[in-house]
């Protein structure tokens, strides 16, 4: 079974933070990380209820990029719904799909919530594999932070939440599908392909294998085909 | 379509009244009743955010028996769990299912939320037609009430939807993936990977389009890059 840690990212609202503290303990949900929270004070408490413990032991962090290491999955979530295809940085899966397609495999993932007034900005976003949107009115689309937390836990406590669930394949590793990325760049780079497109066609070909959920098996044998591909075109070139 | 109505029967902190009036606007319910609510201040409309329309429209009523005769369906929550068939009153399907059950329906329904320390007591349970209960941890199922709300009114949303929101990214069609695992065969090919270890290697490509669900966008940009490899292939072995 996947293992899931919430990360808030400069959290504003002390409350908030007390609220997802409860909200974690309602959905068995163990690990907060806070990015450098902007206050925590006895409104947190307060709202954590009968979730005090698991607030104490929120670890506050500063280095974001470096917390990231730490997971096999990284997903983010944005309260902005997008209809172009082309931007991609904000095309979002639903919660209840995203909880369905991981339900049966291992690893370590990060559920990555934004501030409240201004969500995750673009660099966090590209440094996720697959990004979660609730649903909700276009009237007023955004929630308040807890609530979106709360409603993304009660997904994934709804589908991966019963322990007799089994079977599972081992997701691969973010240092190995930073291995397959770099073997595409490679690619790219050696068939010449478009300079300007290089980057968005990176972060593309980042996106599918997270929406895939890749697993280690084919990362090994996609990694395959991508040395033999440039072995070739090393020994024509060369 | 079903219209609906939240109904919290006296609720005892401001501040979740807000909240709840801001993820009412969130998934287009439109209606609350407030059966003698403690008090409402400022925390409400703070809470509230663009939501402060629908929060000053609220009913504050006092006879809740009469207040459920305006309704063709009465549906209560409960955040107790129970496994014994005879505590019927606590007998409780989740908000999936009912939301699953009565989305073909039409007819006025109340969502009915008791108090945040202590629920609906037994004769509020009674004059419900249904009951609903949010399936959480054992350790502590106890939602905070705008939480529970806010899961409520998601399920309801997904299933009964806005009908402004359309389904936004054009997918892939399967003759066009055809193409590019035609492609990847192709590469294959030209890269002399091995022989026996070609068809699933290929079929692994398949499976990992559809699991990413590909997208038109996205199909067009992979194309791009294997026309590129391909060219580069046969230029250097032409």
């Amino acid at each position: 079974m996947p293992r899931f840690s919430v990360v808030l990212v400069e959290p504003q609202t002390s409350g908030n933070i007390g609220a997802v503290a409860r909200l974690m303990v309602n959905f068995s949900i163990k690990e907060i990380f806070l990015v450098d929270p902007t206050n925590i004070d006895d409104e947190a408490e307060a709202r954590a209820m009968h979730a005090k413990d698991l607030l104490e032991k929120a670890k506050i962090v500063e280095d974001y990029q470096g917390l990231l290491k730490r997971f096999d999955m990284v997903v983010g979530t944005t309260g902005i719904h997008t209809e172009k295809e082309k931007k991609f940085l904000r095309k979002a899966e639903t919660p209840e799909k995203f909880a369905n397609s991981i339900k049966n495999h291992e690893g370590k993932i990060a559920l990555v919530f934004g501030r409240e007034d201004k969500g995750l900005n673009n660099e966090e976003l590209k440094s996720c594999d697959r990004l979660v949107r609730i649903p909700s009115s276009e009237e007023y689309p955004i929630l308040n932070l807890s609530h979106a937390v709360g409603i993304f836990l009660y997904e994934l406590h709804k589908v991966i939440g019963d322990p007799s669930v089994k079977n599972e394949d081992k997701i691969s590793e973010a240092s190995e599908r930073e291995r397959l990325i770099g073997n595409f760049s490679e690619v790219l780079e050696m068939v010449n392909y478009p300079e300007h497109k290089r980057e968005k066609t990176e972060i593309m070909f980042r996106k599918i294998l997270g929406r895939a959920t890749l697993t280690k098996w084919e990362y090994h044998r996609l990694m395959g085909v991508f040395s033999q591909i440039l072995q070739e075109l090393e020994k024509k070139s060369g």
